[in-house]
């Protein structure tokens, strides 16, 4: 061979968008195999993946910087869940036929940005071609210190359940991209429909308050498949039960507003999904600081209940204080 | 809700089928959102993604033990290029519509075979539908002592030119695939085309010898994409050329075979891919007892030429000991 040193496509690609944004020197410029990170000393590693597909999780014709993020802050909401500090990720993208440059520099820059805001660098990534949908999978690492990171397991009988902002806004958001009547009966201002909209569009992850998660609760889990079937498993992990009480589930003026007008809504709101909330139980005597120190942080955080003995599933009691029954508690893919 | 506490189909397919091979105790049974490792002290971790999508990597009807030895497999060759010890993977597994139980436990008991012989533990996942085709991205990681990351950056001119293994068997093995006269054409026998194609299906990584690759190696890269194109990438991130004799390139009796039915196939050969090989370059002195202890752990390795000063691309010298020209250097899907 006597020709120049050419790149490939592929080298290309990772060359003109993604090495711009992957700044951290474990990240080698992403011209290796692989990356490399030093934990600090006496920490563990936090791992956690989660990959998003093309109209399954986003629609593909989301705005490429919002799939981006959204593949990001699914991972990042775990890491805040488990008390852990962001410490970087690895993407694989499955690229199909046609996506543009366009498509592409916009994905580039919400990734860029998120990962700056979270302090949370691109480290590596694998990028191949695909019949199918776009899919973007998202691996993230965080630290925490030794034997520190929050499990599911751990709840225990009396811990009040505290959950935070506000939960169904991301649900109700996707029925209305599915269902353009649903903003009328719902009686939603236009201001009220955006605020739902963006909410399943762009999750919002707790990570502000990952230390104090790590500091105060006893057992905790992002909610990404609705509180009530994601609330069972945190309790089938500790062993526990748990009663909460649907009055005091936070929601936003736009929920509320839509649950007025359409009472069945309460199942989406509780079992829709994709809320990215921390779903947590805090020992009652420092259920109050955490709440303040939350707060502090601007993140609020409220109690909708206790854990109880038993390993019955969760009871939950509606707005007339009877036991309310949802026929299915979570999102499955399968 | 007063029923009991059911698990989402979800759960009951990771309870099922990679529960069983998540026996790391970081993997907290797949039963939280994250895995925890404690790296040992002094040690930098490495971290790699690699993701396979059906009938790009693989055949779509390939055994699905086959699949998920692959998919780990191009990973753990990378660990082993960057002299890293295997400490355990995450995986997404994209699954589309009709993927039978009897193809999920197939794929899941191939998977903890080789995590088990690997040393390499399934950590954590996240299983999604997709309307597409099968894809299997596997992020794994590994440790280092600190600061002794193999990187591809480092060759320096005089340096030896060095590979594992044999060149050129899975590319090969692809042709077959596609190209039924082939195999009468290249004069094979039936145990010859049956290397072939089995180096396609299941690479074979060298992790047998990272530890060597760390001590000896100036720098060093896992042949994926095509030894041609690979080591102009090496070459690129080391700012140096190389000369490699051809002659000198390790193959396969079964290569060879084919390669003096059809000359052509040379260019098949050095810029295939899916080779999984180590191509690392050595300072002159250590060569032979690095040649000699891969020897000792199992794994042939041979000289293959020189690294050169200057930023040319690598150049070939055939078999006539001329220059040899490839109209293409690399598997790229881009």
């Amino acid at each position: 061979m006597s020709k120049s040193p050419e790149k490939t496509g592929e080298e290309r690609l990772i060359a003109k968008y993604f090495a711009p944004i992957a700044r951290h020197p474990g990240a080698l410029n992403l011209v290796d195999d692989a990356a490399v990170l030093t934990p600090p000393a006496g920490s563990d590693l936090v791992l956690t993946v989660d990959a998003i597909v093309g109209d399954v999780h986003f629609f593909s014709d989301d705005p490429p910087e919002a799939v981006a993020r959204k593949a990001l802050r699914v991972n990042l909401s775990d890491l805040a869940a488990k008390g852990a500090v962001p410490a970087g990720f690895l993407m694989a993208l499955a690229l199909p036929e046609g996506v543009t440059d366009a498509w592409l520099q916009s994905f580039a820059q919400g990734l860029g940005a998120d990962a700056e805001s979270y302090a949370c660098p691109l480290l590596g990534g694998d990028t191949v071609k695909t019949a199918g949908p776009l899919m973007v999978s998202i691996t993230a690492f965080g630290f925490v210190t030794q034997g520190k990171m929050v499990q599911r397991h751990g709840a225990k009988a009396g811990d009040e359940v505290i959950v935070t902002g506000a939960i169904g806004d991301a649900a109700l958001g996707l029925k209305l991209r599915n269902d353009s009547g649903a903003v009328q009966r719902w009686k939603l201002s236009n201001k009220m429909r955006e605020h739902l909209v963006n909410r399943y569009l762009l999750p919002q992850p707790r990570n502000a308050i990952a230390e104090l998660v790590r500091a105060h609760v006893s057992a905790a889990m992002d909610v990404s498949d609705g509180l009530a079937g994601d609330l069972a498993k945190l309790c089938r992990a500790s062993g526990v039960s748990a009663e909460i009480d649907v009055r005091r589930v936070p929601l936003s003026d736009a929920a509320r507003t839509a649950l007025a007008a359409e009472p069945g809504l309460i199942e989406t709101i509780l079992s829709g999904g994709d809320d990215y909330e921390i779903l947590c139980t805090v020992p009652p005597g420092r259920a109050e600081s955490f709440i303040d120190a939350a707060q502090a942080k601007g993140v609020s955080a409220n109690r909708i209940g206790r854990v109880t003995a038993g390993e019955d599933a969760p009871r939950f009691s509606g707005a007339d204080g009877r036991p309310l029954s949802l026929s299915r508690t979570a999102f499955s893919h399968f």
